[in-house]
């Protein structure tokens, strides 16, 4: 079995080593059926099996009560960008967004498609490099929902806990980069949506928990794929659902509740990103972006201190088989995203190159 | 390596074995690159060669020139049936659709929810067992385009060429159970899609060939996830597409390339098909139920002479490694399908079975 390099790319990204094994022998044969993971109709037993298996293991590993749907939608979170205000936001209506960059401005874009959206707080000031500070949010008087990105995968900045929104206000998070990284009270929470391909799977599935009332609220005017209630209804089989991303998911949920749930990977992942940010705080030449209370333990974004040297940084741990570094486009510098499956080991020999790196450099 | 069985699935389907293999060694680590194909970033060089490969591979199988965009959407067919019409059929303007069963209908009633429908033809008087004869076609005066579901996978039934429609009038097709099954010319058409997960790959992709002019057609106020210059203006990647999927159909295309391309895939699939409907001609027990003229060569649908014997034949033939014979929940009996992937071997061996079972049952 070949070498795996170290990858630090932003999603998709790194999978658990065990649940690609675990796909390698699916493919063929799942389960001694003869016919391969991917072969298998969704309406067959196996693959029933494995849907009710995903949504029994997400409610015991998250602690999500039957008061929610969980539903395997496609389109990535793009798609509920625009389906959330689609089925919730009348054109009367507003919605509370809480603006922390790039992700964040998407969805405003989208919402306001479809109604009014009322900006909470925002961290444009200082390019999203943090989390905006609860004192500072101003609400509307009745917004329908109100909607904060939990992770910023660009600037690297993360809520260290979700925002208290005014009573009876639904929150809905996009938590794309940090969907169970760590034990979240989903209970406060009206929807929480995520792609896949950074902590769950592989591209093109989208998680979505969403409180059966809000589900069952959206037109059924709307296009059939579109409303919620199409898919929760069917047990997100309606069509013919991804069947390979949903069993990839199933079998990361089992491997996060082999490894002790959501406090052991709260830890690993909190002993992971120390060890990064450690490293970059004691560092003359390279330094964390994002400001220290608002820093991401997903996405750890960097800089150095000869931004002429950052390309050929890039490029001579690409060699060392340190992938995917590069900083995102809109702003430069580099990145080190460390989601629940990647290694501790790997983020141990980054610091070490970097140290090295510094060395010869400095 | 385990045993396969014969998947007669109507799909999720079979897929090339020689396929699964190369997609089980890139799981892990994809072109020496130390990073999993599941795992590599959309935008970096590698899936960026897969994008553009598979293009490449389908213009080159299919003859589909630069005056068409290929597009790799998610959602399904079932996503198609309203986003043609939300970004095509104005609420004054008439599509035409050709009504041929369970898939047709469904469109239908998602373009109503933009425009006006009208019925070319229907099928409907006899279940939907036979394809209309052109004859009877009743074209509206100015259908803003016309759309046909070219295989039916519930009443096996398949159009034997595409519909000749008045001068001007844009075609759309379904094809998500024939596409590159034989040879096709896509000139005549201003769009085909497909579902991927009968003769193309996993579900979860939906393939888009369409006419540049057409992308460009929808407004620039829908959802931007909804607009099909979205995808166009970005090769597919304006968010994060389902890489896997979009991988395993460009090595399901350049496999069908190496067999000779879609000549000798359709000379493969008649004769498969044939070895089923003749045995079923002969048969005094069995027979087929579709129109002999609109028999479809991806799903062979038939019902036994004593109808209280279908659900142990399905039952036996579970048992002896024939997998998914049994017909479409709406309208019972068998079916076997048999898309591009399905080997030879397996309808030899299906046939040899059920002789077997009319000598003891009839």
């Amino acid at each position: 079995m070949s070498h795996r390099s170290y990858n630090f790319s932003a999603g998709p990204a790194t999978l658990p080593e065990t649940v690609i094994k675990t796909a390698q022998l699916a493919l063929w044969d799942y389960e001694d059926s003869g016919v391969g993971i991917m072969e298998h109709s969704h309406r067959g037993p196996l693959l029933t099996k494995v849907f009710d298996d995903v949504d029994e293991n997400i409610r015991a590993l998250a602690n999500v009560s039957d008061d929610y749907e969980i539903l395997f939608l496609q389109g990535g979170a793009s798609s509920q960008f625009f389906m959330l205000p689609m089925n919730l936001l009348g054109s009367d209506d507003t919605a509370d967004y809480i603006n922390t960059g790039a992700w964040s401005k998407k969805a405003m874009v989208e919402a306001r498609k479809f109604g009014k959206v009322h900006e909470v707080a925002s961290s444009a000031d200082k390019d999203f490099t943090y989390i905006p500070d609860a004192a500072s949010y101003d609400w509307s008087p009745e917004p329908v929902y109100a909607h904060f990105t939990s992770n910023n995968t660009i600037a690297g900045t993360q809520f260290a806990t979700e925002p208290t929104v005014p009573e009876g206000v639904p929150l809905v998070c996009d938590a794309s980069s940090d969907i169970f990284s760590r034990p979240t009270d989903f209970s406060k929470y009206a929807m929480v949506y995520a792609g896949a391909q950074k902590n769950l799977g592989p591209s093109g599935v989208t998680l979505v928990i969403m409180r059966k009332e809000l589900v069952e609220r959206g037109p059924d005017t709307l296009p059939t794929m579109l409303q919620y209630r199409t898919h929760a209804n069917k047990g997100s089989r309606f069509n013919t659902p991804p069947t390979f991303g949903v069993f990839i998911i199933g079998e990361v949920i089992k491997w996060l509740r082999s490894l002790g749930g959501l406090r052991a990977i709260a830890e690993h992942n909190r002993d992971k990103a120390k060890i990064l940010y450690d490293f970059l705080d004691e560092s003359a030449f390279f330094s964390a972006t994002a400001r220290d209370d608002s820093r991401s333990l997903m996405n750890v974004c960097f800089c150095a201190a000869k931004p002429e040297l950052e390309e050929s940084f890039v490029e001579l741990a690409t060699e060392q088989g340190f992938i995917g570094l590069k900083g995102h486009r809109s702003v430069g510098g580099m990145r080190a995203s460390i989601y629940n499956a990647f290694p501790r080991e790997g983020v141990v020999k980054l610091v070490e190159f970097m140290k090295e790196f510094e060395r010869s450099n400095r």
